[in-house]
Protein backbone atom coordinates (compact mmCIF):
# COMPACT_ATOMS: atom_id res chain seq x y z
CA UNK A 1 0.00 0.00 0.00
CA UNK A 2 0.99 3.35 -0.84
CA UNK A 3 1.10 6.07 1.50
CA UNK A 4 -2.14 8.64 1.09
CA UNK A 5 -1.52 11.95 -0.60
CA UNK A 6 -1.87 14.81 2.11
CA UNK A 7 -3.85 17.66 0.40
CA UNK A 8 -3.89 20.92 2.86
CA UNK A 9 -7.04 23.57 2.85
CA UNK A 10 -7.33 26.32 5.10
CA UNK A 11 -9.43 27.27 7.98
CA UNK A 12 -11.92 29.88 7.03
CA UNK A 13 -12.57 32.22 4.21
CA UNK A 14 -11.83 30.44 1.47
CA UNK A 15 -12.90 26.47 2.48
CA UNK A 16 -16.51 27.38 1.58
CA UNK A 17 -15.75 27.88 -1.67
CA UNK A 18 -12.54 25.69 -2.41
CA UNK A 19 -15.18 22.76 -0.98
CA UNK A 20 -16.94 22.32 -4.83
CA UNK A 21 -13.64 22.96 -6.96
CA UNK A 22 -12.48 20.11 -4.49
CA UNK A 23 -15.41 17.98 -5.04
CA UNK A 24 -14.78 18.31 -9.22
CA UNK A 25 -11.66 17.31 -8.73
CA UNK A 26 -12.49 14.14 -6.59
CA UNK A 27 -12.24 15.14 -3.09
CA UNK A 28 -14.64 14.75 -1.17
CA UNK A 29 -14.17 14.69 2.63
CA UNK A 30 -15.67 12.33 5.29
CA UNK A 31 -18.86 13.55 6.76
CA UNK A 32 -17.22 14.58 9.96
CA UNK A 33 -15.72 17.24 8.31
CA UNK A 34 -18.77 19.44 8.21
CA UNK A 35 -19.44 18.88 11.84
CA UNK A 36 -19.19 22.03 13.36
CA UNK A 37 -17.61 21.02 17.19
CA UNK A 38 -15.18 18.65 15.11
CA UNK A 39 -11.53 19.74 16.53
CA UNK A 40 -10.41 17.16 14.22
CA UNK A 41 -7.30 18.10 12.11
CA UNK A 42 -6.96 15.40 9.44
CA UNK A 43 -9.73 13.44 7.57
CA UNK A 44 -10.25 11.31 5.34
CA UNK A 45 -11.94 11.50 2.13
CA UNK A 46 -14.74 9.59 0.16
CA UNK A 47 -13.33 6.61 -1.50
CA UNK A 48 -9.40 8.16 -2.28
CA UNK A 49 -6.76 7.91 -1.29
CA UNK A 50 -6.01 11.22 -0.18
CA UNK A 51 -6.10 12.46 3.41
CA UNK A 52 -7.32 16.27 4.16
CA UNK A 53 -5.81 18.27 6.97
CA UNK A 54 -7.26 21.64 7.65
CA UNK A 55 -4.64 24.64 9.05
CA UNK A 56 -4.66 28.02 9.41
CA UNK A 57 -4.36 29.43 5.58
CA UNK A 58 0.01 30.55 6.37
CA UNK A 59 0.48 26.90 7.80
CA UNK A 60 -1.14 25.71 4.16
CA UNK A 61 1.83 26.90 2.75
CA UNK A 62 4.30 25.37 5.39
CA UNK A 63 3.40 21.80 5.31
CA UNK A 64 3.40 21.58 1.78
CA UNK A 65 6.49 23.45 0.86
CA UNK A 66 8.17 20.92 3.66
CA UNK A 67 6.70 18.49 1.95
CA UNK A 68 4.54 17.08 5.01
CA UNK A 69 1.11 17.56 2.38
CA UNK A 70 1.88 17.07 -1.18
CA UNK A 71 -0.74 19.76 -2.41
CA UNK A 72 -2.91 21.81 -1.12
CA UNK A 73 -4.92 25.31 -1.66
CA UNK A 74 -4.25 28.67 -0.61
CA UNK A 75 -4.51 32.38 -1.19
CA UNK A 76 -1.98 33.39 -3.09
CA UNK A 77 -1.39 36.87 -0.50
CA UNK A 78 0.15 33.73 1.40
CA UNK A 79 2.36 32.36 -1.29
CA UNK A 80 3.77 35.68 -1.96
CA UNK A 81 4.50 36.34 1.39
CA UNK A 82 6.43 33.30 1.81
CA UNK A 83 8.46 32.91 -1.71
CA UNK A 84 8.89 29.27 -1.10
CA UNK A 85 11.08 28.35 -3.32
CA UNK A 86 9.73 24.44 -2.99
CA UNK A 87 6.46 25.46 -3.81
CA UNK A 88 4.61 25.89 -6.97
CA UNK A 89 1.44 27.03 -7.77
CA UNK A 90 0.30 25.95 -11.24
CA UNK A 91 -3.40 26.31 -11.22
CA UNK A 92 -5.65 29.60 -10.09
CA UNK A 93 -8.68 28.63 -8.68
CA UNK A 94 -10.41 31.51 -9.56
CA UNK A 95 -12.28 31.55 -5.92
CA UNK A 96 -11.52 33.60 -2.63
CA UNK A 97 -10.85 36.92 -4.95
CA UNK A 98 -9.74 40.10 -2.90
CA UNK A 99 -6.93 42.13 -2.78
CA UNK A 100 -4.13 43.10 -0.97
CA UNK A 101 -3.98 46.73 -0.05
CA UNK A 102 -2.35 49.86 1.83
CA UNK A 103 -4.95 51.95 4.18
CA UNK A 104 -5.07 55.05 6.15
CA UNK A 105 -7.14 57.12 8.34
CA UNK A 106 -9.79 59.12 5.99
CA UNK A 107 -7.51 62.08 7.54
CA UNK A 108 -4.43 61.87 6.07
CA UNK A 109 -5.15 59.81 2.81
CA UNK A 110 -4.43 61.64 -0.43
CA UNK A 111 -1.69 64.53 2.16
CA UNK A 112 1.53 64.50 0.13
CA UNK A 113 3.77 63.09 2.31
CA UNK A 114 7.91 63.22 2.02
CA UNK A 115 8.43 60.66 4.73
CA UNK A 116 10.77 58.62 3.71
CA UNK A 117 10.65 55.93 7.37
CA UNK A 118 7.00 54.61 7.93
CA UNK A 119 5.27 52.41 10.10
CA UNK A 120 2.86 49.93 9.20
CA UNK A 121 0.96 47.15 10.78
CA UNK A 122 0.52 44.13 8.64
CA UNK A 123 0.15 40.51 8.88
CA UNK A 124 2.57 40.49 5.62
CA UNK A 125 5.50 41.59 6.55
CA UNK A 126 7.64 40.41 3.76
CA UNK A 127 5.14 41.77 0.77
CA UNK A 128 4.83 45.11 2.73
CA UNK A 129 8.35 45.50 3.22
CA UNK A 130 9.20 44.56 -0.09
CA UNK A 131 6.06 46.82 -1.56
CA UNK A 132 8.11 50.24 0.13
CA UNK A 133 11.73 49.45 -0.96
CA UNK A 134 10.69 49.52 -4.42
CA UNK A 135 9.33 52.89 -3.75
CA UNK A 136 12.61 53.82 -1.75
CA UNK A 137 10.99 54.38 1.21
CA UNK A 138 11.75 51.93 4.74
CA UNK A 139 8.82 50.77 6.02
CA UNK A 140 8.90 49.82 10.04
CA UNK A 141 6.47 46.45 9.74
CA UNK A 142 4.86 45.44 13.17
CA UNK A 143 3.55 42.15 12.50
CA UNK A 144 0.21 41.72 13.34
CA UNK A 145 -1.87 38.15 13.63
CA UNK A 146 -5.42 40.28 12.88
CA UNK A 147 -6.98 43.56 13.88
CA UNK A 148 -4.75 45.21 11.84
CA UNK A 149 -7.22 47.79 11.52
CA UNK A 150 -7.14 49.19 15.18
CA UNK A 151 -3.54 49.62 14.61
CA UNK A 152 -3.93 53.63 13.20
CA UNK A 153 -6.71 54.80 15.54
CA UNK A 154 -4.20 53.62 18.70
CA UNK A 155 -0.77 55.34 17.09
CA UNK A 156 0.23 51.99 16.64
CA UNK A 157 1.35 52.54 13.13
CA UNK A 158 -0.01 55.24 10.28
CA UNK A 159 -0.82 52.67 7.98
CA UNK A 160 -1.42 48.81 7.27
CA UNK A 161 -1.24 46.42 4.93
CA UNK A 162 -4.17 44.31 4.62
CA UNK A 163 -6.77 41.93 2.68
CA UNK A 164 -9.46 44.07 1.66
CA UNK A 165 -12.86 42.64 0.43
CA UNK A 166 -16.40 44.81 0.37
CA UNK A 167 -13.97 47.58 2.04
CA UNK A 168 -17.06 47.36 4.79
CA UNK A 169 -14.15 46.59 7.82
CA UNK A 170 -11.78 49.63 6.80
CA UNK A 171 -14.71 52.30 6.40
CA UNK A 172 -15.95 50.96 10.25
CA UNK A 173 -12.96 52.17 11.47
CA UNK A 174 -12.43 55.43 9.57
CA UNK A 175 -10.07 54.22 6.81
CA UNK A 176 -9.81 54.04 3.29
CA UNK A 177 -7.89 52.00 0.91
CA UNK A 178 -4.80 54.37 -0.86
CA UNK A 179 -3.21 51.97 -2.81
CA UNK A 180 -3.48 48.49 -4.50
CA UNK A 181 -0.69 46.07 -3.71
CA UNK A 182 -1.96 42.98 -5.42
CA UNK A 183 -4.99 40.82 -6.80
CA UNK A 184 -5.56 37.71 -4.57
CA UNK A 185 -6.63 34.52 -5.57
CA UNK A 186 -6.83 31.16 -4.05
CA UNK A 187 -4.44 28.59 -6.23
CA UNK A 188 -3.68 24.54 -6.20
CA UNK A 189 -0.07 24.84 -4.70
CA UNK A 190 2.29 21.99 -4.85
CA UNK A 191 5.53 20.45 -3.50
CA UNK A 192 8.01 20.54 -6.38
CA UNK A 193 9.78 17.27 -5.03
CA UNK A 194 6.62 15.48 -4.97
CA UNK A 195 5.06 16.60 -8.39
CA UNK A 196 8.73 14.92 -9.86
CA UNK A 197 8.43 11.91 -8.06
CA UNK A 198 4.51 10.89 -7.51
CA UNK A 199 2.50 10.60 -10.46
CA UNK A 200 -0.20 11.20 -8.25
CA UNK A 201 0.37 15.12 -7.55
CA UNK A 202 0.83 15.32 -11.49
CA UNK A 203 -2.88 14.06 -11.73
CA UNK A 204 -4.10 16.04 -9.20
CA UNK A 205 -2.64 18.74 -10.95
CA UNK A 206 -3.98 18.08 -14.20
CA UNK A 207 -7.87 17.35 -12.55
CA UNK A 208 -7.61 21.00 -11.07
CA UNK A 209 -6.70 22.08 -13.89
CA UNK A 210 -9.57 20.74 -15.80
CA UNK A 211 -12.19 21.92 -13.28
CA UNK A 212 -10.79 25.44 -13.67
CA UNK A 213 -10.87 25.37 -17.27
CA UNK A 214 -14.60 24.51 -17.04
CA UNK A 215 -13.21 21.20 -19.00
CA UNK A 216 -14.13 18.45 -16.28
CA UNK A 217 -16.94 15.73 -16.67
CA UNK B 1 -11.04 65.00 29.27
CA UNK B 2 -8.14 62.42 29.09
CA UNK B 3 -8.15 59.59 26.71
CA UNK B 4 -9.45 56.42 28.13
CA UNK B 5 -6.78 53.75 28.61
CA UNK B 6 -6.91 50.90 26.46
CA UNK B 7 -6.93 47.20 28.21
CA UNK B 8 -5.76 44.35 25.62
CA UNK B 9 -7.38 41.00 26.17
CA UNK B 10 -6.46 37.82 24.23
CA UNK B 11 -8.89 35.95 22.67
CA UNK B 12 -9.78 32.35 23.55
CA UNK B 13 -8.28 30.32 26.23
CA UNK B 14 -7.59 32.94 29.47
CA UNK B 15 -9.88 35.09 28.60
CA UNK B 16 -13.10 33.29 30.67
CA UNK B 17 -11.01 32.95 33.73
CA UNK B 18 -9.66 37.05 33.07
CA UNK B 19 -12.89 38.32 32.76
CA UNK B 20 -13.59 37.67 36.80
CA UNK B 21 -10.77 38.66 37.86
CA UNK B 22 -11.03 42.12 35.72
CA UNK B 23 -14.24 42.88 37.09
CA UNK B 24 -13.05 42.34 40.88
CA UNK B 25 -9.95 44.94 39.42
CA UNK B 26 -13.02 46.88 38.71
CA UNK B 27 -12.84 46.56 34.26
CA UNK B 28 -16.36 45.32 33.14
CA UNK B 29 -16.67 45.24 29.63
CA UNK B 30 -20.22 46.43 27.97
CA UNK B 31 -22.89 44.32 27.21
CA UNK B 32 -22.26 43.62 23.62
CA UNK B 33 -18.57 41.98 24.70
CA UNK B 34 -20.15 38.58 25.19
CA UNK B 35 -22.53 38.54 22.11
CA UNK B 36 -21.25 35.26 20.13
CA UNK B 37 -22.10 37.51 16.94
CA UNK B 38 -20.05 40.14 18.35
CA UNK B 39 -17.16 40.64 15.65
CA UNK B 40 -16.18 44.00 17.00
CA UNK B 41 -12.30 44.87 18.26
CA UNK B 42 -13.15 47.49 20.74
CA UNK B 43 -15.83 48.22 23.85
CA UNK B 44 -16.22 50.69 26.09
CA UNK B 45 -16.39 49.69 30.13
CA UNK B 46 -19.36 50.27 32.47
CA UNK B 47 -18.83 53.25 34.16
CA UNK B 48 -14.78 53.44 33.67
CA UNK B 49 -12.44 55.34 31.25
CA UNK B 50 -10.94 52.30 30.26
CA UNK B 51 -11.79 50.53 26.41
CA UNK B 52 -10.49 46.81 25.74
CA UNK B 53 -9.78 45.52 22.59
CA UNK B 54 -10.40 41.94 22.28
CA UNK B 55 -7.02 40.65 19.55
CA UNK B 56 -4.66 37.75 19.62
CA UNK B 57 -2.67 36.18 22.33
CA UNK B 58 0.70 37.46 20.50
CA UNK B 59 -0.69 40.66 19.08
CA UNK B 60 -1.51 41.27 22.94
CA UNK B 61 1.77 41.66 23.62
CA UNK B 62 2.98 44.06 20.56
CA UNK B 63 -0.28 46.65 21.23
CA UNK B 64 1.33 46.83 24.90
CA UNK B 65 4.90 46.72 23.82
CA UNK B 66 4.48 49.73 21.29
CA UNK B 67 2.15 51.81 23.73
CA UNK B 68 -0.86 51.08 21.51
CA UNK B 69 -2.46 49.71 24.75
CA UNK B 70 -1.21 50.63 27.90
CA UNK B 71 -1.53 47.60 30.32
CA UNK B 72 -3.12 44.15 29.02
CA UNK B 73 -3.55 40.35 30.02
CA UNK B 74 -1.37 37.75 28.52
CA UNK B 75 0.08 33.92 29.02
CA UNK B 76 3.97 34.20 30.39
CA UNK B 77 4.08 32.17 26.97
CA UNK B 78 4.00 35.02 25.22
CA UNK B 79 5.91 37.42 26.85
CA UNK B 80 9.12 34.89 26.62
CA UNK B 81 8.59 34.29 23.37
CA UNK B 82 8.74 38.11 22.31
CA UNK B 83 11.42 39.65 25.55
CA UNK B 84 10.14 42.68 24.82
CA UNK B 85 12.01 45.28 26.62
CA UNK B 86 9.31 47.44 26.53
CA UNK B 87 6.73 44.98 28.46
CA UNK B 88 6.95 44.72 32.22
CA UNK B 89 4.44 42.22 33.74
CA UNK B 90 4.11 42.89 37.23
CA UNK B 91 1.45 40.93 38.24
CA UNK B 92 1.10 36.90 37.83
CA UNK B 93 -2.45 36.17 38.00
CA UNK B 94 -2.51 32.84 38.50
CA UNK B 95 -5.21 32.11 36.10
CA UNK B 96 -4.68 30.12 32.35
CA UNK B 97 -1.87 27.79 33.95
CA UNK B 98 -0.15 24.98 31.46
CA UNK B 99 2.94 24.14 30.19
CA UNK B 100 5.30 24.47 27.12
CA UNK B 101 6.67 21.29 26.67
CA UNK B 102 8.61 19.40 24.24
CA UNK B 103 6.89 16.47 22.93
CA UNK B 104 7.73 13.60 20.38
CA UNK B 105 6.28 10.54 19.25
CA UNK B 106 6.14 7.51 21.45
CA UNK B 107 8.07 5.82 19.03
CA UNK B 108 11.32 7.58 19.72
CA UNK B 109 11.10 9.38 22.94
CA UNK B 110 13.03 8.19 25.61
CA UNK B 111 15.58 6.56 22.53
CA UNK B 112 19.00 8.10 23.22
CA UNK B 113 20.18 10.92 21.00
CA UNK B 114 22.99 11.92 19.49
CA UNK B 115 21.96 14.29 17.10
CA UNK B 116 23.23 17.81 16.86
CA UNK B 117 20.60 19.08 14.94
CA UNK B 118 16.74 18.74 15.06
CA UNK B 119 14.00 19.93 13.44
CA UNK B 120 10.91 21.31 15.61
CA UNK B 121 7.82 22.44 14.93
CA UNK B 122 6.14 25.29 17.07
CA UNK B 123 4.28 28.73 17.58
CA UNK B 124 7.56 29.62 19.68
CA UNK B 125 10.65 29.55 17.51
CA UNK B 126 12.76 31.39 20.02
CA UNK B 127 11.74 30.42 22.96
CA UNK B 128 12.37 27.01 21.63
CA UNK B 129 15.98 28.07 19.55
CA UNK B 130 16.97 29.23 22.80
CA UNK B 131 15.82 26.38 25.04
CA UNK B 132 18.11 23.96 22.59
CA UNK B 133 20.88 26.16 22.18
CA UNK B 134 21.23 25.68 26.03
CA UNK B 135 21.97 22.71 25.67
CA UNK B 136 24.23 22.77 22.58
CA UNK B 137 21.84 22.00 20.03
CA UNK B 138 21.22 23.23 17.01
CA UNK B 139 17.77 23.66 16.22
CA UNK B 140 15.67 24.62 13.32
CA UNK B 141 12.46 25.92 13.60
CA UNK B 142 9.33 25.56 11.52
CA UNK B 143 6.97 28.04 12.46
CA UNK B 144 3.49 26.73 12.76
CA UNK B 145 0.74 29.22 13.98
CA UNK B 146 -1.68 26.31 14.80
CA UNK B 147 -1.82 22.42 14.12
CA UNK B 148 1.50 21.56 15.90
CA UNK B 149 0.35 18.17 16.48
CA UNK B 150 0.11 17.22 13.03
CA UNK B 151 3.70 17.67 12.61
CA UNK B 152 5.72 14.64 13.40
CA UNK B 153 2.81 12.47 11.93
CA UNK B 154 3.50 14.11 8.31
CA UNK B 155 7.02 14.29 8.85
CA UNK B 156 7.26 17.59 9.17
CA UNK B 157 9.23 17.72 12.17
CA UNK B 158 10.53 14.90 14.89
CA UNK B 159 9.74 16.96 17.77
CA UNK B 160 7.34 19.79 18.82
CA UNK B 161 7.06 22.30 21.57
CA UNK B 162 3.66 23.17 22.66
CA UNK B 163 1.32 24.64 24.90
CA UNK B 164 0.37 21.71 27.01
CA UNK B 165 -2.70 21.33 29.78
CA UNK B 166 -4.27 18.12 30.16
CA UNK B 167 -1.96 16.20 27.15
CA UNK B 168 -5.41 14.70 25.65
CA UNK B 169 -4.52 16.26 22.41
CA UNK B 170 -0.73 15.06 22.43
CA UNK B 171 -2.06 11.50 23.10
CA UNK B 172 -4.65 11.56 20.80
CA UNK B 173 -1.52 12.39 18.12
CA UNK B 174 0.31 9.54 19.43
CA UNK B 175 2.89 11.84 21.00
CA UNK B 176 4.24 11.83 24.64
CA UNK B 177 5.83 15.12 26.23
CA UNK B 178 9.61 14.95 27.09
CA UNK B 179 10.71 17.75 28.40
CA UNK B 180 8.77 21.17 30.54
CA UNK B 181 10.43 24.11 29.23
CA UNK B 182 8.64 26.49 31.17
CA UNK B 183 5.35 26.46 33.66
CA UNK B 184 2.38 29.19 32.34
CA UNK B 185 0.27 31.68 34.22
CA UNK B 186 -1.56 34.87 32.43
CA UNK B 187 0.15 37.89 33.39
CA UNK B 188 -1.23 41.65 33.69
CA UNK B 189 1.26 43.42 31.67
CA UNK B 190 1.82 47.01 31.05
CA UNK B 191 3.93 49.43 29.06
CA UNK B 192 6.96 51.08 30.47
CA UNK B 193 6.75 54.22 29.42
CA UNK B 194 3.13 54.31 30.37
CA UNK B 195 3.42 53.07 33.84
CA UNK B 196 6.11 56.02 34.51
CA UNK B 197 3.63 59.01 32.68
CA UNK B 198 0.45 58.17 33.58
CA UNK B 199 -1.05 57.65 37.09
CA UNK B 200 -3.78 55.35 36.52
CA UNK B 201 -1.68 52.75 34.98
CA UNK B 202 0.46 52.25 38.64
CA UNK B 203 -3.18 52.41 39.68
CA UNK B 204 -4.43 49.65 37.61
CA UNK B 205 -1.83 47.30 38.51
CA UNK B 206 -2.60 48.25 42.71
CA UNK B 207 -5.78 46.78 41.64
CA UNK B 208 -4.81 43.96 39.99
CA UNK B 209 -1.54 43.27 42.94
CA UNK B 210 -4.79 43.81 45.32
CA UNK B 211 -6.81 41.05 43.44
CA UNK B 212 -4.29 38.54 42.49
CA UNK B 213 -3.36 38.49 46.79
CA UNK B 214 -6.71 38.11 47.58
CA UNK B 215 -6.85 41.70 49.75
CA UNK B 216 -9.42 43.97 47.29
CA UNK B 217 -12.72 44.35 48.91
Amino acid sequence: MTKPLTFAVPKGRILDEALPVMARAGIVPEAGFHDKGNRALSFDTVGGDVRIIRVRAFDVATFVAHGAAQAGIVGSDVIEEFAYPELYAPVDLEIGHCRLSVAEPVATAGLPSAATHLRVATKYPNITRRHYEAQGVQAECIKLNGAMELAPSLGLSGRIVDLVSTGRTLKDNGLVETYEIMQVSARLIVNRAALKTDSRVAELVEKFRAVASGTSA
